[in-house]
């Protein structure tokens, strides 16, 4: 394949995309998901909505953007043992969910990933790829010391440890407990162990 | 107490009101959640928007009592082990989750009730109170029977088994196999269990 000789379009102005990234988080923060709309988020920026639009396609594309994938990605844990990697790829989920740009945006974010079917199928392959591998990590060494069998559904898993944080932070709005990640660890990680 | 003499205001018009229940269920599973206004209800049942909103104080309210709270309420299962009751658990839960009218709903509705916070102080006093009952009877029949202890986290684990349907069904909108609920009721019910 031929390199691209030149980018297609106008070059991306990365202050404007910083402005407009920083002013949809704070205003997820300050009036909640539903009332963030993109012309709000423009006015904030300094831009037009013209502008926003160019980068996004809708609100959902840009409010994830600005609330996840600046996140840093925490090293795998390996402490050891199964309960404990799940301890403490919990605190990391918990953390990143409870963060109140994230907590704020969560559950409107994710209805509307959820009604969209091309936003949909991105929750699983974007949105959850990075705990996914993380916890395909922690199952292949778990497998080696001998404490789960190698058919475990990482999927299924996955879906349990983040549903149940979703739930219990985003949707009920539980402050979460210093112990949670530990007794969430507990509940779900006893029941892939091999006996 | 004095019984009441006579009922304040009008009395309810319950063909009215069953009109409007029945326009919101087809309305939020033909467009779904986000497009199913109140005018729309109003107009799809023959009724003023006026005549939804004196018996529902928005849309999130009628929508949850239109596709939840018809459920007929199923029967705590009692099958000799708590991992056979978890699993006859979270079969009605799949159930009533996957139901056309409830997997449109849930996201939305959810995310409505979740950022508004006298809603959201009903998610767990209204909406998953009956399941609560049948866990607090399932687990009151497995320590009697010395397959759990009494320590148990009812709300954590409901939070639990609910975040993993909603999350795997509604949000990332997998169809739920016919093993999915013994799977769940291993990879949760074994992490309660004593040892």
């Amino acid at each position: 394949m031929m390199p691209p000789s030149a980018p297609r379009g106008r070059p991306r102005d990365s202050r404007a995309h910083r402005a407009i990234l920083a002013a949809a988080t704070e205003l997820v923060t300050d009036v909640g998901y539903a009332a963030a709309s993109i012309g709000a988020v423009a006015a904030r920026a300094g831009v037009g909505k013209d502008t926003v639009y160019r980068r996004w396609s809708g609100k959902a594309e840009l409010v994830y953007e600005a609330v996840f994938t600046e996140a840093e990605a925490c090293p795998v844990p390996d402490t050891g043992s199964l309960t404990g990697d799940l301890t403490a790829l919990l605190e990391a989920l918990i953390q990143e969910f409870s963060a109140p740009a994230a907590a704020a945006a969560l559950p409107g974010l994710l209805a509307d990933f959820a009604a969209n079917p091309e936003l949909q199928a991105r929750i699983r392959s974007e949105f959850l790829a990075p705990a996914k591998d993380g916890l395909v990590t922690v199952f292949e060494r778990a497998v080696q010391r001998g404490e789960t069998d190698p058919n475990v559904q990482v999927d299924l898993v996955l879906d349990t440890l983040a549903g149940a944080v979703f739930f219990h932070i985003g949707l009920v709005g539980v402050q979460p407990s210093q112990q949670l990640a530990a007794q969430l660890a507990a509940i779900v990680g006893r029941g892939i162990e091999t006996r």
